[in-house]
């Protein structure tokens, strides 16, 4: 089944200490869909300015990436810039234009209005359910937020939320989403708002779960070379959501290939980490990623007595 | 085979958001002892005042310790007061009273001077060596120590490290050690100072592992209530060598055995977090303790395919 995912596509201007990048094809939708792209089918939902490079554009077409959601309109691409430290789970961020994102109103193209599967990307949470009323009712939805949302805008969260089935934010995003600080009560509570599955992303200490039967967490990777973690979590989802559209077939979509397909989005993330901006999702073979996934299977394996 | 420890027992006053306690028996050996005493015989080196009281050593004795190591000399019991908001993996020191613990020089009797597991607890590393050297070579050799240590004695800390099998710090004491940011490179710096593995503790996200051949990591439980986390990783310690002291048989202690002690470690700092003080490690049942552990291996499990 294909995968729709709807958010930003932009230019990113990133400073680590290991090195930087200028003006490089980034964006929430741009990570999800490259990670999702090595799994099946996927079709982008974004906008994008005059100034929106053809090198950018072969980035997401050699990927396979279906571009006939993706717009180009008057005005600047979406840019942002932002510089990590040692400590690579703090960012900062430089500057942010908004530019052709600012009016963004994502329209669903006819010829793909059924989508198996749809993310929604974090953007303002209105915009949100306006994509899910465009399309058929999906076989799972997906959605991100962020705190700027869950501030500014609960009533129209919680109306997205509601029909959501699957968020996927952070620790303090969930923290915040439920006001609870245990992360447990949070989930139990955030829940209660709609999404049956609730994956909180821990930077490098990997991702918890809360399923409606059980919890399941894991670690990230542990990587001898991290240089930019930009993207990470939506790497991280486009790899839960390929891995999932992939896989489920016609049967349920049951806790166990969930677990699989949580394990698939750390594995995803944690080669977008090890590279420049996209880079690490460019050029992976199917061996690669399959022996990623076995050493990310070994790494937390405790064997029965 | 039998554990013998050696640290600190003290008097701990502790304020979290879920409550307090007064002056109630806490420090690095009693936590550890407490854990390591479900699975094996415990010997505890340590030194108390006065006013160390019969309430005090009830609660190590009763829980089976064996105290003849437990030196009772002039001066008042070392006390430790500590302050802990809702992020709970941050604590505020409020007052250090080192007593009776500022002379301390450990002496292990002549009765325990052949000890099949040694653990040394954070204490100076120069009284650290000096036990080594008080007892026969243990089958392995444990330690902990702190950011204190690691720039005020590094010589005298790499001096005991190159003797030590197994070494069971936190993130940044490892970071801090190793003069390295990445954990990775940093648990390989650490490793060629000595000690065979490395268990890096990360609080409420569980413990990372370098092995010779391998990594492992392994998130924490996932808790719905959190009290207190005094004392979780001496506790985490001293399930991993309780367990090992009991498991190990006559064989080779391989990865596959220190998987498991490690996740025993998760499961005894669970049960302490989740009560004030010592108070989760008090009246456990071997039952409750399978149970937890079998939950604990459910939590980060991956079919496969």
């Amino acid at each position: 089944m294909s995968v729709l995912v709807v958010g930003s596509v932009a230019y990113d201007s990133i400073e680590t200490p290991f090195g930087s990048r200028d003006e490089v094809v980034g964006g929430a939708a741009t990570y999800f869909s490259l990670a999702a792209s090595h799994f099946t089918d996927v079709h982008v939902v974004a906008a994008v300015g005059e100034d929106f490079g053809d090198e950018a554009m072969r980035v997401l077409d050699r990927s396979g990436i279906h571009l006939e959601g993706l717009e180009r309109v008057p005005g600047k691409t979406f840019r942002w810039k932002g510089r990590y430290h040692y400590d690579l789970n703090e960012r900062e961020t430089l500057d942010t234009q908004l530019g052709v994102f600012e009016r963004f109103e994502p329209r669903v193209p006819e010829g793909i209005r059924i989508p198996g599967f749809l993310f929604l990307a974090n953007i303002d949470p209105v915009l949100q359910y306006d994509v899910m009323k465009q399309v058929e009712r999906p076989r799972l939805i997906g959605c991100d937020t962020m705190n700027f949302w869950i501030e500014g805008k609960p009533k129209e969260l919680a109306r997205t939320l509601a029909e959501v089935d699957l968020l996927i934010i952070n620790d303090s995003e969930a923290r915040e989403l439920a006001g609870e600080p245990n992360l447990v009560k949070a989930a139990g509570i955030i829940r209660r708002m709609g999404p049956r599955t609730l994956i909180v992303k821990r930077g490098e200490f990997g991702a918890a779960s809360f399923f409606p039967e059980a919890l399941f967490a894991v670690p990230a990777l542990l990587l001898e070379s991290v240089v930019d973690p930009t993207g990470a979590g939506d790497s991280f989802a486009g790899g839960v959501f390929g891995y999932l559209a992939a896989n489920a077939g016609d049967g349920a979509i049951d806790e166990r290939l969930m677990r699989r397909a949580i394990a698939m989005g750390c594995v995803m993330a944690s080669f977008t980490v090890q590279s420049f901006g996209v880079e690490g999702l460019l050029d992976l073979t199917e061996d690669r990623i399959a022996e990623r996934f076995a050493q990310f299977r070994a790494l937390s394996h405790i064997e029965a007595e």
